[in-house]
């Protein structure tokens, strides 16, 4: 049912927890199942740097936002805006339609972060 | 927004994965948000010995099912069918109302369990 690279990104997710002094900070709620995800930013020169997240959600989503995470590191924020949860089911080699709601998340997990970061700046 | 068990339960899951010569496997899937969970049971003299569940779900799934499973070890089949999803819930201290759809995977599992051994024996 799951890609070998979502299982791999669910056993062993990439930049889970929390950046203390992010400069962003996005959390929003999957409307579907009711799960909450929660999106760290460290941004320097419009960069982003560092990111974390920490989820209570399900396998596909800790799986989409391990890879979204690393999608976004070293890019711009412009960059990451453009950061779509179809493009984050695809680098992980698709995603079984039911679970597509959970892609979700982390999409909007770093486009709230970024929006409260411009709000700010 | 999580009760102490719950995140208890979560962060330290019990009977989490399989037994090999199981006499009773149920699978459920969740309507609602797509999860899918796993239950094996090791029944002796209609007694369930031990129980081990696996799931893709999330934090409250794993929460539940851990607790679902610790609640019918030692149990007769028959007590084991009595299992609600509301007696897990209490039984954690309370789940938000937008996850109590997770807790159903568990009761289902177990009931999915026992009805295939029922109709083996
Ligand atoms: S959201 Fe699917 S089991 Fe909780």
């Amino acid at each position: 049912m799951y890609s070998e690279k979502v299982m791999d990104h669910f056993m062993n997710p990439r930049n889970v927890g929390e950046i203390e002094k992010a400069q962003a900070v996005g959390e929003v709620g999957n409307a579907k199942c009711g799960d909450i995800m929660k999106m760290y930013l460290q941004i320097e020169n419009d960069v982003i740097v560092d990111v974390k997240f920490k989820t209570f959600g399900c396998g596909s989503a800790i799986a989409t936002s391990s890879m979204a995470t690393e999608m976004i590191k070293g890019k711009t924020v412009k960059e990451a805006l453009q950061l779509t949860n179809k493009a984050v089911a695809e680098a992980l080699d698709g995603l079984p339609p039911v679970k597509m709601h959970c892609s979700v998340l982390a999409e909007q997990a770093v486009k709230a972060a970024i929006y409260n970061y411009a709000k700010e700046n």
